[in-house]
């Protein structure tokens, strides 16, 4: 088989994103090029931008572009222009921030003690309130990012050590973080004190590695040494890898979304498979809301481990009933008035031949605005199956994430307006049913959701935010962070 | 589940390729957004470069460019300069000549009789022959094309009407071809004798389309009316459709490895629906050649549905033991001397956690140099697979293609240099089966191959070439087809 | 002085334009530097687009692009991928066939004998009737310039050597034409039996040259050696040159305006210095029409020689009253409905300080439409000139061109509308007066015009053609040369 | 005449360079379309990049670019994007800071006011020195630019009002400068106490304007008012106009060297006509250093006004012996090793039969390095002339400038190594003259240079720097001002 089978494309409008990935690597030739890959492997999570900046020893090199790491990074002369035995590089898929050439990470701070280079992975909550603070001080902003209002904390502060710098202006910050950050002569890798955002590390031979997943490892054929803890920064230089815990000791709060969507089928991150668990959350969905059919149907690309096991716990078998064109970009010839009836099917298309006069059970990840959903069981419908059964791997998506996940607003999530009978109902579907908050947990390998302190960020689903939302509670707008109108 | 998974990428230079897509609409207004819209769907059957003519009743508009259909045409502007009712579109990767602006199709000429556009999929086996026949008459030729002898031999015909003068330049020329064609007037469709190639007719309202395959319909919600059949010349104009009969009536030889490989899963070709058909290759498989294991694991993308279909028949469960990144390009950085050493993985990851410790089913559909399977099996080795054992969804290929499939001359072959056993040592396997190539005609509906009249053209496998090799045989040298050195 | 001074700008929409520079060298390696050389000192005559085809020995290699030379072949690879020690080149500002890539000169042939690569400068008369004789035939036209009915002429007759089909096909055409062509071995050059168009010989070593004018030669530091003769033929290769002799002899008649305004200044044409012609033309201007004046200012830039000319006759000063900005391109800011009311100087500006309060004779080369002379009057008066007087260095322009120059229809020539008293009150100017016709002549060296056998083709000054305009006269429209419409 | 005569190209190596044109408007509709305007017709000043900030009652608008005005701003949409009734505009020729994009200006910085743009004219020479201080509080740089320096002191700046804080920054600095500046509200233009860089004030309709030469008023049809005086400080907002002259009065050292090339020949800068003052210089040193010849011929373009006013003085005919190609970019053949020994004449050539046998007397504005001056008198001589005198219409330089002119180091001057006689054998003339400082300020209209206290700055050629040069004499070495590297 050749062709637009399984693939997944770059950008669903009507997923939920996520913003970042990380890496970094102190001590070989050609980190540059390292990172590159690992940001490749990365591409998930970000595909709007993507930054490098080396160190050679005497001078940082930087460089950042809009687009995928294979078009920024893709050719020799550009990762040679970037030498070093140190580099951080960072994709993104814009949180806050307009996704412009300034805002494109990390960003890079010329301060009293060397350079200081920055990448993050989350979202600051009280960035806008200190942003105010900051440039009462005098201090002048160059992007929209949240992440800018650290580097100029660390600039303007008094202390003689840069971790110590750095420290004191992450006690300032409130928000969900992992974050690479770079020095003339280190590379240090911190997350927030509730770890909401992955953030591991990797070794080469001699080099040491900080990445998202370990799909970034993977790539170059380093291995896999342990997650950075939460609350814990690292840091690497000549003298090897020292670990300091400058914040108190909190439960862990891991995004459960990276493990239902976000990370990698091939990555495994928190110390679990990914690939597994979403099996296995497929398996749980089986048991929790079993419906006979004669065909489990992943929705592609996200819905099929949860699909295969699906099928494996009920015993219906896999079928490949839709396929996906991976050859969409995002520029495709938005069809003109006239063409528009004809339902044009860009990026899916229903295996009719094998979907004619089936009960078909649709697998997929998560419901945001429904609207994807509504096409695709038109779709399956349109090619002869005679029930459509819909099965969702993540419980209702009820809240907005404000800890560095492009959420729409509540108004406009489907779960937060309707019942699933009314979400049932609107989609088109014979029947509709999410796995259960328990049952997800079940399948992460825990008992059960331990309602005091659960063991995961779960917000999204159940409202319960770990970290306060300093900004949004103190009526601070985002709608125009700068005087500097971006261009369009 | 995000990102790169089961993606397919756009080149896979251990691949054979197909080489054309052909769309032709008459009787719409937007005629070339339908035609961006049927090549887009056929994507998978020509990467380097498409081309689209269009007739407005007054003047042909065309446009050609060299990558994806989607970066060609997927503006309004482009679209809105190729106005009309008639148009007809063509992918392609290069066979003959390089993939030069000037060889990109349609091709484009004025004759005495007006404007005549045509595409062509599949390969002229006395071009050369009759390039030099026409040179010496002082025919001008501008592409290295097969497809340009037929131009001349209709703009140097003396019959009146354009079809008797392209019926007449068809008797000429030898070869596996589906072309379509456009007059002032007219919509031309055409095969060869033996049907090698596909070509179809479908209906959307009053408009007719021709297109390779059902998926080019589906696209646009057109309706599949009937395959063209091998030797059949279709002329679509205002009078509605006429069939005409020009050749004598042969054993229909469609390509066998359109239903392998090289058709879109979710098509429908000569009335086979082809997920279904590569299914049961793999059920056959599983019935040919089990083996005891833990997991089937199909080698993405094109695996996929034979892996169904083997772990279906054989009880074994079908899982994704290998990921692939769909964000990979053709020019991603050319791994430099210094981290070449690392085995960079860009297309393929193994699903580490998954594969630790089990005893492994790969399912592949074909193994042409071999180069990819080796680089395949080594990294599942390395994520701790304990047995590895291929199984390939076709016949060894131990022939080169000369009906419009680009294949390594048979020295690069490797079943043409190596028995299953060798084969499988040095691939690095614990075993190594194909489907044989009684039970590959089992899988598409006949008893057996016949042996007096073979049902499909099978040549890859068995090297009998049903139409004669004429330039081949008399000695014609493709290799300097024109005195202009091609741009680099 | 920096700046734009007195800097020409490549398109002036109120000048007539010559067609095509050429340019040939044999017998040099990096022959196609050479020709690039060559073209940047012939940009003047074309700014549209160039093209170079060469050859190595064993192919040819053939490069061309929309732009100027320097941009389409100021790179070393570019000029790299265009080996050998035989190449011709061409720019050109379009006459025939619209600027698109397909009409970019040399065209290339294909024939039977080999390669044949072919340039011209001129217009042929009976374009239009030979293409229709061809494409009966069944000829496919590639392009829709007249210069490729020499090409199909070659390609389709049968004598043996090239130089017979060559001069076979020269004497079914009529026009003007200087021409360089080149095959496997040999470069030929040869002018219509008129000579209305330039064409001279050069040496550089061992190497001869094909060049429209000498400062083509110049350039690369190579020798004039004589010019081309009117209806001369001369073949160059390994033997050496020959000259052939295939036309009777006629009448020269060069084209005056290619003294007047075409050929750079520091050329020498037809045995004239062009620099030294114009100025007598403007001491010739100073005699036949004096005024009373405080200053003598020339239209930037092509009027100065003939103003400074003017001053040095009549003792009074030659000043720049007028300044001409060289960094005009052609796609400045088109000035917007709200502020175009300002009346935006962007090609010119008065030296305000200089003018106010002056008596100005203006001269200029010639008056097309009047548009850009009526508004460098009003700038001049504007700056506080108390009178305006306009000196023209040729006569009143009164008929279209049909050697391949690019001239306004009659109708839109101001002086074959109006008398020189209209003129003067349309430009708005004082006073206004031409070279006379004789005047002219005396200027070129001759006693006057010989009105029986004209010693030049002065067909725009007194509509007397010496070709017959056989597409013309025959009603031949060129309006839908082809029925591929031309991109926009 | 067409073509390449006269015209000057952007960039001559051997020259020295101004460094940046100013424009500002507020008051009007399209603002930065009048700014586009003007930065075009200042496009002398600065060819390397350009930006523009425009202010819309809302929001700031910037864009900037490296290249000409016109490749910038030379489209619709580019303008559209920049709405408002008041912008600032700025063209470079980098003098501090690579020319990268961080350092095109104008700079902008969100202040605790709002929003502040800049845009500079000359050289601080004392940049480097607040730059570490700035950093050592905190201040994070986003540029290279000596400019930055301003932006963060008025950041940074404890004063209620924006002119408070702009003229205490502005006490801080040493050095020239001529600056335009924009807030929510204000335009403001000030010169330093020197007045070395120009700065006028133009009306038009109800529309202040601010620009560094009259002819950027001229191109909008705009009045001259005055200029800007120096230490004036002009602010214009809605209540109109305000001047402050916030610093002591000191004797103007306007730049000399503005009015014999820097500014653009049709200007009046400083109260002087550009053109006359130039034609004063060749009249005095015609007066000064007077030879028999046959010829005056300026080298092109820059030498042009001063030859005219020699010829007319000395009464030798004016004649434009060389001709200079405007078609020269940048990028042209780099000529290969095997074509260099041809003397490729890019972008003069000699009008050969014009000079041949002539007495030469080349007049041309300045001598940097030499080389092509000598490179002119080998072609002029190669041309035939029998003698060749060269005029230099500028005293001796001899000393590097530090107020914003681009000059090499003194050691590369060949001026500051040679005496005129070893000059002269150098560059291969007969006889070689400067214009004596005396006479340069008598052409000025002064009747000698006041010793005591100049009338102008005329360092390059006096040694004599009226500004103290902090940087350089406080040993700060501006080599790297930024850990992070420019790209290439």
């Amino acid at each position: 088989m050749n062709g637009p089978m399984l693939a997944t494309i770059p950008f669903d409008d009507d997923k939920l994103h996520e913003e970042c990935g990380l890496f970094g690597i102190y001590g070989t030739e050609d980190a540059s090029a390292h990172t590159a890959l690992g940001l490749h492997a990365l591409q998930h999570r970000g595909q709007e931008a993507a930054g490098i900046v080396s160190f050679d020893g005497q001078q940082f090199h930087g460089h950042r572009g809009q687009g995928l790491v294979g078009d920024i990074f893709g050719n020799e002369a550009t990762i040679t222009a970037l030498p070093g035995f140190l580099a951080i590089g960072h994709n993104r898929y814009s949180t806050t921030g307009g996704t412009i050439v300034r805002n494109i990470q990390p960003l890079f701070a010329e301060c009293e003690f060397g350079g200081f280079a920055v990448a993050h992975n989350g979202n600051l909550t009280n960035a806008l309130t200190l942003r105010k603070q900051l440039i009462r001080r005098g201090s002048l902003f160059q992007s929209t990012t949240d992440t800018e209002v650290i580097t100029h904390l660390v600039a303007t502060n008094g202390n003689r050590t840069v971790e110590d710098r750095f420290i004191d202006a992450l006690y300032q910050v409130e928000g969900a973080y992992s974050i690479v950050a770079m020095t003339n002569d280190k590379l240090i890798g911190v997350r927030d004190p509730f770890g909401v955002r992955p953030l591991l590390l990797g070794q080469l031979g001699p080099a040491f590695i900080l990445a998202s997943e370990t799909c970034a490892l993977d790539i170059i054929g380093a291995t896999f040494v342990r997650d950075i803890l939460p609350g814990e920064m690292v840091v690497i230089d000549r003298a090897g890898l020292t670990s300091l815990k400058p914040f108190k000791i909190t439960q862990s709060r891991f995004c459960i979304f990276e493990m239902i969507y976000f990370a990698r089928p091939d990555s495994s991150v928190e110390g679990r498979g990914v690939y597994a668990a979403r099996r296995r959350i497929g398996a749980e969905l089986a048991r929790e809301a079993h419906v006979p059919a004669d065909l489990v149907v992943p929705v592609p690309d996200s819905g099929v481990p949860a699909a295969i096991g699906y099928a494996a716990e009920s015993n219906i078998p896999f079928e490949l009933g839709i396929i996906r064109s991976h050859y969409v970009g995002r520029t495709f010839i938005e069809p003109t008035d006239r063409i528009r009836h004809l339902g044009v099917k860009l990026k899916h298309n229903a295996n009719r031949a094998y979907l004619d006069g089936k009960r078909v059970v649709l697998v997929d990840d998560s419901i945001v605005r429904g609207t994807t959903s509504k096409r695709i069981v038109e779709m399956v419908r349109g090619a002869g199956a005679t029930e459509v059964h819909m099965r969702i791997s993540s419980p209702p998506t009820t809240n907005s994430c404000f800890y560095g996940i492009d959420t729409p607003e509540r108004g406009e999530l489907l779960a937060a307006q309707h019942n699933v009978a009314e979400m049932a109902a609107l989609i088109g579907v014979d029947s509709l049913a999410f796995i259960s908050i328990d049952g997800l947990y079940r399948a992460m390998g825990e008992a059960r959701r331990n309602t005091l302190k659960p063991q995961f960020c779960d917000a999204c689903f159940t409202g319960e935010y770990p970290i306060p939302l300093v900004d949004r509670e103190g009526g601070e707008r985002s709608t125009q962070l700068s005087l500097l109108a971006e261009p369009a």
